[in-house]
């Protein structure tokens, strides 16, 4: 891998959010399902958004969270993602490349607009998703930048990318590409739901495809159809990848077949909004792993990045994660700012 | 003044705001006037939107944030404004509308694109705003509904109206017919330098049009070129009308010609982002005063609702504000819910 290339690229739907108050009665009156993913067509979007509160819009995505995670640790990152010819487009485009992260703004041909994802955001902080995926789902195999691909020592998928049938198709070519040239491949399940619609295929994903797994608890216990944590830990360590599980305050688990590592969460002050929580934990676990740090580094590196975004409104960090980095953990290999 | 009017009707630009952070230097090296708003074209918005940081969008405008304000006390409130035929022009109709604000909804004839305002926030919190007026300059006498002007108890202007040439003739359409109907006219005169560019005229039509002045310590020391807020508060009684001068965190000054009442600053965790501050200061002040309440009364409302929009990111109140009206000063005249 060339020192001009990435360390993380995140392939995903690039997504604009618009993130809303709502109470619980809110979404039980309208059969929203609480904390997950739905997917809705364009005439759902637009009935859901006239009932929803004031929102806030920001970029999103949850692989392209990741990258931005990535950047504002001082990581070099890029994306690969469809955006629409419109306003929200030039947003994501603006934002995502104003942290530092490589994104050459591919827009879907079709005119279809930017992808977005109504965020209701209960009194307890949790968020509830549903995504009309637009210009998102025009990602395909020629979106994929061989060389780019190539040129980065992880390359990182997002679960969503299963739903739209091109880019799953998009997704088989950069692992493929990613593995001819030495780079790994890294998965996050996304969302329970995303698991139980593409439960199988994932499985099979897991053990040919991909070398580093990232998943919640209700995430790893849909996908091996486990009810207890600790069964699915078991599980997945007899797939002999390196995965890391999330457990929320519980913190996480970092395994492989022959280690286990606890890592508690970081603490915060007060959680305002989980949205964006799992991409940050992989964000700075991904930029350890790609700094040569040990797994416990890595693992805490990953909850003060969750930690920090979930202490605001929105899925990306406020400010820089580079100055959240404990002294012990700052990376020696990097040359000190003044001689960039 | 029917039951089924308003209690407040603003008219003002109708804007979407860009917040992103930013550091001093960024705006030194610019030659930004810190804590000010500038007006700026499209081109010198674009390029200063390519410098800046990630952002986060929401719906904003002074007048639009005060009648928003109004509405989540749970008063009447409506706006006038001109937005484009764009995403963001859907965004603030939104975001206006589901807070309970009456807004028809007036778009550009011309296709101009929405109003927005990039707002850089430093770390000691300020705002410095660049706005490009785009749709909102659009604004003219034909916009002003004439009944809907004649249903409110309080028609609030801001003072940013007399930057675009149509909208000033607007402004002085809504303030004859206000008067006409038995209305009060309420103004704030929104930033030191708008006070500055239009000062002779700012004193006549304070003078000649307006029951109630809004004004901070600088736009009211500008106003009346003196240096010495004291001064200038002693200018201001002179005038004879109901004056509100606010100070940060010195709290306000309520003023007439006969009396003065002090109000302190309502308490508040960590100032995130003063933006806003002065809006929704305004908009505490007209629910109580269009309650009945008397004017110390006011004050502390208005003081609660600065404090809570101060506490976060964005210029809107992110919960209800009616939450936050403490047990002595909560309307005996309004029904309770369960009877509506």
């Amino acid at each position: 891998m060339p020192e001009s290339g990435l360390d993380v690229l995140g392939i995903g739907n690039a997504i604009v959010d618009i993130l809303s108050h709502a109470e619980e009665t809110f979404l039980v009156e309208r059969g929203l399902a609480k904390g997950a993913m739905t997917l809705v067509d364009g005439a759902q979007a637009e009935s859901l958004y006239r009932l929803m509160g004031p929102g806030v819009e920001s970029s999103g995505g949850s692989a392209a969270n990741t990258a931005a995670g990535v950047a504002s640790f001082g990581g070099r990152a890029g994306f690969i993602g469809k955006v629409g010819s419109d306003q929200f487009g030039h947003l994501f485009q603006h934002d995502i490349r104003s942290v530092g992260v490589r994104f050459d703004g591919a827009t879907a041909p079709s005119g279809s607009p930017t992808a977005r994802c109504l965020v209701l955001v209960t009194p307890d902080a949790q968020r509830t998703m549903l995504t009309h995926l637009g210009a998102s789902v025009e990602l395909g195999p020629a979106d994929v930048d061989e060389s780019l691909v190539a040129s980065a020592k992880i390359v990182y998928l997002e679960g969503y990318l299963w739903d739209p049938p091109n880019a799953k198709l998009a997704f088989l070519k950069a692992a493929k590409v990613a593995h001819g040239a030495g780079c790994k491949v890294a998965l996050s399940l996304s969302d329970p739901f995303c698991v139980e619609r593409h439960r199988a295929e994932f499985l099979e994903l897991v053990r040919d495809h991909v070398d580093i797994l990232f998943a919640n608890d209700r995430e790893i216990c849909s996908l091996f159809q486990l009810e207890r944590f600790e069964d699915a830990v078991a599980a997945t360590r007899a797939l002999g990848k390196l995965a890391v599980l999330t457990r929320s305050e519980k913190g996480s688990v970092v395994l492989t077949d022959s280690v286990a590592h606890e890592v508690p969460a970081a603490p915060v002050g007060r959680i305002v909004d989980t949205t964006g929580a799992g991409d940050l934990y992989a964000a700075g676990f991904l930029y350890g792993y790609t700094q040569g740090r040990g797994l416990p580094e890595c693992g805490r590196l990953a909850s003060l990045a969750a930690a920090e975004v979930i202490g605001h409104f929105g899925a990306r960090p406020q400010g820089s994660l580079a100055g959240l980095v404990p002294a012990d953990l700052r990376s020696p290999s990097l040359p000190p700012i003044s001689s960039l």
